[in-house]
């Protein structure tokens, strides 16, 4: 059995939650598993000296256009939520707080409340609400989750994760749903 | 007859050079000219806070690795230069010094000697010496040469021009070697 791919992303970026409906069939398709790692943008930010993308000149005019421009052409339903870009460190730890079984589907309807349903995930009610929704009750003041958490994102950055997707296949690393096409050709053989 | 694609670039972006070997055929399969037009990207980092991407701390150590993949997965000889990046305002001088005509000639050129011959562009007599292998004598003390430049540079990050290569097609723009998916679809037609 070959080893799972690691798929990391942050909830509040639009090409982590655009390759969340691509990561599983395309794994699936070479007899790959999907270990999903939620992670915090921020943290890594914080090393990179990168920026939100709506916030930086020019850039950030450019990437809304493009999030929706990819989402049609990715056949992705999505809508630039209200609160955009926002903290998702209470998505992070629900995640983390969750049973393995049961992080996917957290993890997909997290997604789906904000980039379809518009709810804001930076409020605690709202995640709880998409939790109890797949069946969980995390305990978001648990000192033990949030130290999960901080080791998790700690170990993505340690890992040299910048950015919303990264994936890794047998420590070959592909930053960003555009990567995908290499992705594939990656599975099928190293080249 | 369409519109010519307008096709910017800069000379020491391996991405615009991966590009330079795709975007003719892809806009000719449409029935497209191209307009390339030479800029530099520190004039657009001045204004999106920018730097290059071999400086920035995890996506740098990414990127060069990404760079050599992606040559390889288009096909495209590609090594990285001994001296990378560097200024190009003389690789870009000389390209708008040069008749329309010799212009793209020249371009290929000056990326070739660099990413594939690993000659470095910032020196001027290797930029004069390229030039002069496809005809051009561009006087790149010339006031005139400098002033155009400049002029195009600025036209270029006006428009919203903050990366390499950065393709407009009747107005929407693309970043990226790979939004060349993308561009291929809306040369079919806008979706």
């Amino acid at each position: 059995m070959k080893e799972p791919i690691d798929f990391y992303f942050d909830f509040s970026s639009p090409y982590g939650y655009l390759a969340s409906h691509k990561i599983e069939p395309l794994a699936a398709k070479y007899g790959r598993g999907v270990t999903w790692r939620a992670m915090l943008l921020g943290a890594a930010f914080k090393v990179s000296g990168a920026a939100p993308l709506p916030s930086v000149p020019l850039k950030g005019d450019y990437s809304k256009r493009d999030f929706l421009r990819s989402a049609r052409f990715h056949d992705v339903p999505f809508r630039i939520p209200d609160q955009f870009p926002i903290s998702t460190l209470h998505a992070c730890r629900a995640f983390y707080a969750s049973p393995k079984d049961k992080q996917i589907a957290l993890a997909k309807g997290l997604f789906r409340a904000y980039f379809v349903d518009n709810v804001n995930l930076a409020e605690v009610d709202n995640v709880l609400r998409i939790a109890a929704a797949v069946g969980v009750k995390p305990d978001l003041n648990d000192q033990a989750v949030k130290d999960k958490t901080r080791a998790e994102v700690d170990a993505a950055v340690a890992r040299g994760v910048f950015g919303s997707p990264y994936v890794i296949v047998d420590g070959e690393p592909f930053w960003g749903m555009d990567r995908f096409d290499q992705l594939e050709r990656w599975l099928k053989a190293p080249f």
